[in-house]
């Protein structure tokens, strides 16, 4: 897609530090990390969201996923990583090229990547549960 | 696992709103949402984090997790959602049986899923690159 700046980098006009590569995904340092060593992960082709990537790229895209945690995890990191894709606009999606976030996590990196819990009322669950049920 | 309360959840032994449940995966509502529609999503073989989970169950997890995000997005959601899975104790990983949270997003909810960023030194992302790519 013409003005998608991962679209710009899949395509070799963007450089950036790349870590894996295949047919279908990508992988490098996000140039803003939250921690040394994070990466995104994404498919090549443009789509928007999570909910756009067909069956058998999520299937890649999940293996390759492990791959890079892996690499992280022996090369820098400790084995404590936060997984983190946000899709659409209030979920705080930047860039509408889906990607995935690999975090690397170290004691007392004073990084909170974490949220306030809240309540459901009596019934609401169940409620909720229903309704998601019915468009499964 | 004995002491697992989501292997006691999977086993029946602890009850859940449950959304969705094969042979391999469950998921059900947090009971401690971030917002309505929590929901989290695990293998039932117990693991500990995502490197634990064979690619197989990789697969059928992703697909489930499309799946299920869909379904929120049709029934409480808007398409917007943050997916989230924290793997080690220094990512806040609280139980050490690896799960998937899918936290719907609603425009102004106040959650704060992001994080600051961090810069790296001249010459540190390319020896952070080389160091990742030697375990892939």
């Amino acid at each position: 897609m013409e003005d998608c700046v991962f679209c710009k980098i899949v395509a070799g006009k963007i450089p950036c530090a790349k870590v894996y590569e295949d047919d279908f995904i990508i992988s490098f340092l996000d140039i803003m990390p939250a921690n040394r060593g994070h990466c995104l992960v994404l498919p090549k082709m443009h789509c928007e969201t999570f909910l756009d990537i067909a069956d058998k790229e999520l299937e890649n895209l999940v293996k390759v996923t492990k791959k890079i945690a892996k690499s992280l995890s022996l090369s820098i990191g400790n084995g404590s990583f936060n997984l983190v894709m946000n899709n659409g606009a209030a979920a705080g999606q930047v860039v509408n090229h889906a990607h995935l976030h690999i975090i690397p996590r170290f004691k007392g990196d004073r990084l909170r990547i974490k949220w306030s819990h809240k309540k459901y009322e009596d019934g609401e669950m169940e409620e909720i549960q229903q309704k998601i049920r019915k468009f499964m």
